[in-house]
């Protein structure tokens, strides 16, 4: 290879080539595995921070059959994301190793690893759980500390207020929220810590699906709450995993 | 008169003319002021327990000079909302005896009478003020007593908290919020008497105009609040009077 | 407690508690029932006049009978809401006492009790019927007293004039249309007593759902008229209860 | 001519040329006027039942006095649409023989003509009066008869029913109106006759600049009842003409 | 009945009843059959041209088998609209002098009676053929003659130039096409009759359920092109129905 | 022929026929083959530069079976798009000459024939890849060469950079893209070849169904990109067809 | 003030007050300043970890001359936002120590302080400039520091990636964008910090004022990515703020 | 240089920096001018086939008059779009070689070049005529023919079809229309080259800015019609530009 990239160099530098393929000739020598449908991005991790995850709902059996080998041979943690119980109990069948949980849709292959800091994770009602839990699932993933509280939405002040001491100090608190997606506004104004919101489309009507409560969030008078697509658990996860792994790789230098 | 109705009914009895021409008849025969560009309908208050108003938005200043002595004459308050500078100086002028509130964009002219009842204005921010305002005169226009509480949004809960004891036991609460629209939702969740949300323009962005707030109200986790029409400070005012007015109605039967 | 309390005052009046700390520790003190998935708030009878009811639409049929027995012991009336037939039939299966209606998509434990007040439901047309009797059912839960006039939509003025003398004299009206909408703006128009408009979702193409209905009760010309989410008679009759049972409290004292 | 005319059906009889040829060659010859910047067409009136029309909004006070001349040359009347007062004046003095009406933004020089049918043109309220005005002008352009009558919203019923026999035998009916657009439902299940609905921008909020009157009328419950674009009293007019030229010519026949 | 009129009149007349008391006593009195879920209008085709028809798609078959029979019994057509298979073919089989058409989701128990007029039904293609069906069905039960011609879009113009002689004449034409929605817009540019247009809901993507089309129609630059709802043959032939009985009643005075 | 055309050009010449009843005389001479339901247009090809195809969506088994046959009478290749799998197993078992694609959901017959050109089809995401296969057999039924791209989506750029080798050379490239439809975006600015975006329904909640990877299209900072529909890989191919087929015709010039 | 808690305490205890009357009534003790028409909120900082700021859209010059000195008063930095020229100049002549940017619409009183931590803020174009610009005053009002980079969009790919090195050690990133808002996804998808998405206003037509941006940035297939209301580049330095003053706290524990 | 990347390849190649580390270290040596609020693409033409084009709208007179020097320099032509009246006018003033034209918003320094290919720009009406300048100066820069044809809508079809033989000839057709944007499905169906839509702001009401025309132009009939943004003349150039100047390179090689 380093032949190959002197010579790369050497004829960008003599106006032979061009920018765009100096990038593409160099970009051609990284580790993408591509298995024709899919092309899996094992560098990911180091990258961003958490590594390649799978996006169920559109992709058949078949297809997903293919992709988690390529992860478990890497030693990376399985989670596919959006799954219908047909194809779940599928994934379960073909590696019992791994867990199926119908309700987040999640199908999950864990790696032992330790977890690193608290992410509080509050849900305005019992219908937005499996948002909640596609978030819970992914944060393990990415080796994050999770706290889950349930069913404190703003209707019910107290049932909040009286849960203040649990998540006042979290790392990143994620809140899920359908209908008028009310919460995140209020718990914005609560505490200091980073405020994820996340949107779901629990609701009917004027709800529009989660249309209503992404609004809401997006207009929150709670300076500072960031916002995700509606029902994105799984982005939330993410978002905090950002959060608190950057500030480590910070701290630790 | 009568021998006019008595027709009317014969020959509707003996099927000379039918249903509908017998009620345009006797349509014909009630008290409205038509005068030309408009139709005067003085029997409102007692049809619907408030007087006819005067949508001033799309009046010219001209048509308003002619509506307003209509009503004067029948002493009949006059309130006309949604009114530009311009015209409500120009009225003000004309009616010296009558009020404009250029934030409220109200030209009111008082009628003395007693007030009953006790309606409670939340505002979410100081920027919902104006569509506070417009509630404000149309209550006093109705004989309803009003009380104002300001910039009790949510992000800073305990400035509603500490205001509870001045609400809880309102006839009813006209709750004015724009952006995420999300305070009524936390007032109904605290109270038991009649909650009247209006969404309110405030915001840019993802706020629409007021849709987001309308939306949010419209799916409120706390049962039984009720929203009008995007900063519809007036139409909020004119319900809360149909709630007084018709329990005073029942009490004194 | 007291103990516990006085201890929450002196930090807090030292200065060594902030004021959402000393919310939270009162908030804590307070009587909801909390099974895990879901928090029972079995004061909001006293805070807001009507008890908890359940949302049915996205809890399972394991929740729902985990739920169902707390609101039993404290001898609450019952009602779910949005339940498919499936879960309507387990439900009733395993409460006998109680009833399912398919087609309003509710399942009830009665509670003996005294009805106050009249609340006249009204409908466009047949099709409105289910979310007329969720607002039905929901009224009775609630102790008040429900008349049903179905399917006397505008196209056919005389069906609803002909009914003037039933309705004009309720306490509220709850008008339940699909389509354009226009019932409740000729209602309003008729009467001096609150009217809440509820959108339905009757209709295709150019109906989007209900949104058609409800942008046309939010623009209402009839004055007062208050509006609530599509299909939500449920809410609807939360309202109207808070319109009477306020009023009762206030006579009584 | 004809030489050129039998050479293109050889050509085309002969294959050399195919149809779409044929049609150009054909269309080349009919009598559309090209003033560059637009094409006058002149042979409308005896295509569809009315004369080539100017829409008036974005076209500037230079174009617009290039265009009127050919209309005026060939003894067409002139109607030129959605004019600001700018413009309109402009227009007025260099054609005095016009007439500007700058509420409703129509300038028109008349023709003398019999007038035929009698079309109703009824509106909500005051504020849709500019609308119903660009109809008149127009059905006076088109020779057609037309009755207005102002102000017969549905929130005050007994006003139109008062005029059920004004309007009952029309030829055809615009109906104009904006908020919530029910009059058209409310007067299609009154009459026989056509009723064309017009909404209007007149509103506010979930008015949504007319989109919820147009979607109130396009689901309204009384059936037959057709549908033009916000704000278009021209269309309607049109609309109408259509109707009674139609008629009037196969009577004829 | 005489009686009980006068008795109203005079109480009217001497200032003991309102208005709308009156008007409601009056409408008491008319020959609405009520069956408790519904109302049926015996009188519809007396005051708007057309019978009562049934729109089928939220009613159940037990309250369709409960309303044919009372049109049975009046000898008036039935039309039963938007029926799926299921309740369609029960119809019949309850039924069996009605035809069920799966396509056009119709069942219709025809009268005999003499067709007047020619409606042509154009459709754009082959897709748009449910909708204009539903059309044909309603034209043939309102006593008017009906043309159909098939696929005639305008991506393929000479299709419809090729029919120009067989519409031209019509005393109305029904266009009826999805995507785009263009073909109204041609039509209307070549022929003088009244053309209402029916957007379907052929097409995908950002056809948005037929939104698309109904823009599309609502902007056409052919004026006096007037529109119906999405999928709406039913309301098209009602108002084609409207245009010629009306020129037909005109034409017997 | 030629007497009727000859005849035709008299008429008109003399001014006893119309323009358009000419155009519609001349437009019945052509080779349209009229089936009832449809209309085949077998000089598509000649016109358009593609022959016709089918849109499977709507239609029925029995259609489809009818008109297949009339374009393999013309050695026509047959494709038939947006077929389930119902449809398009029985067009197999009664066609077996042809092939059916179900991730595709295409039917296809292919004549023999040569390719010319190469399109480059991207897919963003293996999610997108039905929506490639659409293009991707529309190009091989229009005689196009097609080289596919997978999964070479913006978030990891590398990804796309390796490829640039492969695709900056196309006669022009379809780049097929869900979610939030970056990727034209960037291939835009990397080549200066003919880019065509689709947009694809991949994608939950605020992607609504491909909207916005739709306006994110449209809206690209990529100057020069073109849209079609939303999952439209056919329409994406029809317009690379006339690119190339266009270019030749011109180049044999 | 003791003993009034104590009361407080013994009546709650002794059920005589309820939980919310216990609340508001120590709400009613916190440190609010109520100046009538707003309630400054002056422990927000050390509740969410940046002062009260001020929306200025919508407040009055009158209203913003009131509120500006309570803040100075207590050495708290001022930030006003959303000011047009005219307010924004006022401010400056009568607090000449502030200063005023036209182009962010700010207006800023800053207080000496030490900065924490780096936010790299990049923009796609230069119209995005003012949003990035109200980012950047907003994090120096909460003492963070700031790095601009300026008009580095996807269509010119190397422009951004010849900046790799300045922005992927940054604590967190905020990436403000209009038209497509492709560039946080392609970000997203080259580092592992906090990536902030802020859709701007740039751009016409289908950029619906900046919804296009907002959906893409929602929908970004890069993992994790966050994002606030259009144009609001307050909101997002107020989350880069949470997130880095709670590490800051998390790390000096 | 090249003793730099040498080491840039080293560190790669030994794994010492990573893949995008080393694009950037790469992209960094490119010959993009960074004007600090701007960096000007000089390589856009070799690249993308266009020079750097600059968008006015958003840009103040102060940055113009710093990028437009740049370009002078470099000999490309000068194009800035979407200028208002006065910054056009400022422009020419400072740039007296240039030319304004109001009605196009366009700013342009011509350089001396050859013409190639022929691009038809076919206007549905006079007001869609500044779209169509912007496309027609869009291509002169891009050295393009250029031929306009204006004011041929759909309803007058023979307006359009008399001018076929003038368009089906083109490399490319740039159809410009508003209202409903009917005219690309009907030239679409006419031709065989590429056939690019723009939908035009043109219209009221429903017509929603452009949307209705978008949305019909997606949806359009006839295939392998591609669009751009509304009122995006510019894009559409540039996409012809494309088609043009890549099949020139094709063919010259």
């Amino acid at each position: 290879m380093p032949d190959k990239l002197t010579k790369i160099m050497e004829q960008f530098d003599k106006g032979k080539i061009d920018i765009f393929t100096a990038l593409a000739q160099i970009s051609n020598s990284n580790g993408i595995e591509n298995i024709g449908f899919a092309r899996i991005d094992h560098d990911r991790k180091s990258r961003c921070g958490f590594p390649e995850f799978i996006y169920g709902a559109s992709k058949t059996i078949e297809q997903l059959c293919k992709i988690v080998p390529t992860l478990i041979k890497k030693q990376s943690p399985v989670l596919v994301t959006r799954l219908d119980a047909d194809k779940g109990k599928a994934l379960k069948k073909k590696f019992p190793q791994g867990e199926f949980d119908e309700l987040a849709r999640v199908f999950i292959i864990r790696q032992k690893s330790q977890k690193h800091g608290n992410v509080v994770v509050l849900t305005a009602g019992t219908s937005d759980l499996n948002v909640a839990l596609e978030a819970k699932y992914t944060l393990e993933s990415c080796d994050i500390g999770v706290t889950m509280i349930s069913d404190v939405g703003v209707a019910g002040l107290h049932r909040l207020l009286g849960e203040i001491e649990s998540f006042k100090n979290a790392d990143a608190i994620i809140v899920v929220a359908g209908m008028e997606g009310a919460l995140p506004s209020v718990v914005g104004g609560l505490v200091s810590c980073p405020v994820i919101a996340v949107p779901t489309s629990v609701g009917y009507g004027a709800a529009m699906g989660g249309i209503a409560a992404l609004l809401g969030m997006l207009n929150s008078c709670a300076s500072g709450v960031t916002v995700v697509n509606i029902d994105n658990g799984f982005g939330a996860a993410c978002a905090a995993t950002r959060i608190i792994q950057n500030a480590r790789r910070k701290s630790e230098k």
